[in-house]
């Protein structure tokens, strides 16, 4: 079937609700108006006419009622809430969102989180809700302190860079070799033990796949330095939070920051909210406005029309 | 009198009280093991045998007791606490503790707090001890955040080039003029409503002085644009306390992290305590170890006895 060039790229949007289609109407206007931006659940949209999609979380089957869809962009820099449909058609492109403003929030995030760690602020957030001034010196500064980060890609590698800038002695993991000025570089199974062992803040940076599932369990928090600490802002599945809960009732953990849930929105009975020893965050990381998410869903599929390359496709094979 | 020199130099000690003498005595026998430390309350020091004296809160009249102390080490970076002292002996040299380690501390804790606030932290942390999963988006990152730094002595300094680093557009206004790459300066009293213009989160490391008292007031507060955040890890004396609380209630402050204040412990009743908007944390943004401030004072005690240039003097004239 060829496209018909005459007619406006269709866009159907799931991200943000129907409260959002102004914001993402108005974003569209801006970098790329020939698109025709319609709402996920808009009765008037003709499924043959829909071109792209760009979704959240979609509804298991909706992408496959699409029979001229060219590609799937995700919302979000990770694609494992779109390949959660068993439905999913097999040979479309998925767009991860990874825009220059992900890389810089997702960056100042685990600044923030490793330095809230390194000066002890769940200590000082509980003293402040019990109104007790009590002082106390922590023992390290940054230039004393060893930042983990489990993943390299786009996210991992600006983190591991700011890190360093700071003065943390920065090392990262990755499943192939990297390379990044200032930062000691592990790579494969073989190097993850010794990646733990020297890494007093350990950052998850990772995707989802099938090999990244409960990578934070026992025998890993059991490889970290007694004292460590841990912030997990890649997935919530990456964690076993069982094993989290343990390490860090045995003080063998010191601290945790986390972003991102198994369940989310993380249920009010989770024991994560009122455990002393842990931030909750409500996965925002490093959400781009939606302003900065239609300037880069506007790049892809200009390139699509055109035939230009792509950046960020999910890969099937690596699974990210 | 000439100095007898086959006698050990005395060291008198006023910190972290008689708890704190062993982690001295360790850290003197280190550094400089001629140096003889006694506690301040030692009943059996000889008053005359007294050269020097390391002091925080020393009790008033004190010092002027010891009629051969050769100077007066503060054990922090400010001053402002020995000079409280009416019967302060005039002529006597006064040491500021600035180390390497103070200015990495506080550079580190004034980006943490700058991300914090920019991050919204407040909410956050009101959110988890109402177990609330809301998830929002913070408006800006970094690189479009303006911080501005009032004071710019060392721990200014490379607290201005730490955020400026991270991407932050990063300022700094000082009494006199300075240059420092990446950093707009700004200098005098008429260029201070121009800093302060253009300042969204306002970081105090101003020493305490007669000019800088209650310098953080409503004027200066009304001159930030809406919505600008505060950080004071100076003196609680720069602060107005009730000013700022009724520009963080009418909306025109967005939050504030505070770490220092005018009456220390800061009591029970203080409404910053339960401030939703106000993050309070306990007198510790850049408290070096013990270890690192004998450090310090052993070099500065050798170059006493030795004749050599004093690093760190209170200058009377300038007031810091």
């Amino acid at each position: 079937m060829t496209s018909d060039t005459s007619r406006r790229p269709l866009l159907l949007i799931k991200s943000g609700g129907a409260a959002a289609l102004p914001d993402w109407r108005d974003a569209f206007a801006e970098f790329a108006p020939e698109v025709e931006v319609r709402e996920w659940n808009d009765p008037a949209v003709d499924a043959n006419a829909v071109d792209y999609a760009l979704v959240w979380q979609p509804d298991a089957g909706r992408l496959g009622r699409y029979p001229n869809l060219k590609a799937i962009l995700s919302s979000a820099a990770g694609v494992d809430h779109i390949l959660a449909d068993p439905q999913l058609p097999a040979d479309l492109p998925i767009l991860r969102m990874v825009t220059a403003e992900t890389v810089q929030r997702m960056a100042e995030f685990t600044v923030m989180s490793s330095l809230m760690l390194l000066k002890d602020m769940p200590r000082i957030i509980a003293q402040q809700a019990a109104s007790d001034w009590t002082e106390f010196a922590t023992p390290r500064t940054a230039r004393e302190t060893r930042i983990g980060i489990m993943g390299l890609g786009a996210l991992g590698l600006e983190s591991a860079r700011m890190h360093a800038q700071l003065g943390f002695i920065t090392a990262g993991w990755a499943r192939s070799p990297r390379t990044l000025e200032g930062v000691e570089c592990y790579a494969g199974p073989e190097q993850f033990g010794a990646f733990l062992a020297r890494t007093d803040i350990l950052i998850c940076l990772l995707p989802e796949t099938e090999d990244t599932r409960h990578i934070i369990d026992r025998p890993l928090l059991q490889q970290l330095p007694a004292g460590a600490c841990v912030i997990n802002v890649g997935r919530g599945s990456h964690l076993q939070s069982e094993h989290l809960l343990a390490a860090l009732d045995s003080g063998h953990i010191a601290s945790a920051l986390l972003d991102v849930f198994d369940q989310e929105p993380l249920p009010a009975s989770a024991p994560f909210w009122r455990h002393p020893r842990i931030i909750v965050t409500p996965h925002g990381a490093a959400t781009p406005s939606r302003r900065e998410r239609a300037r880069q869903a506007a790049l892809t599929i200009r390139a699509m029309e055109s035939g230009a390359p792509l950046q960020h496709v999910y890969d099937r094979q690596r699974g990210y």
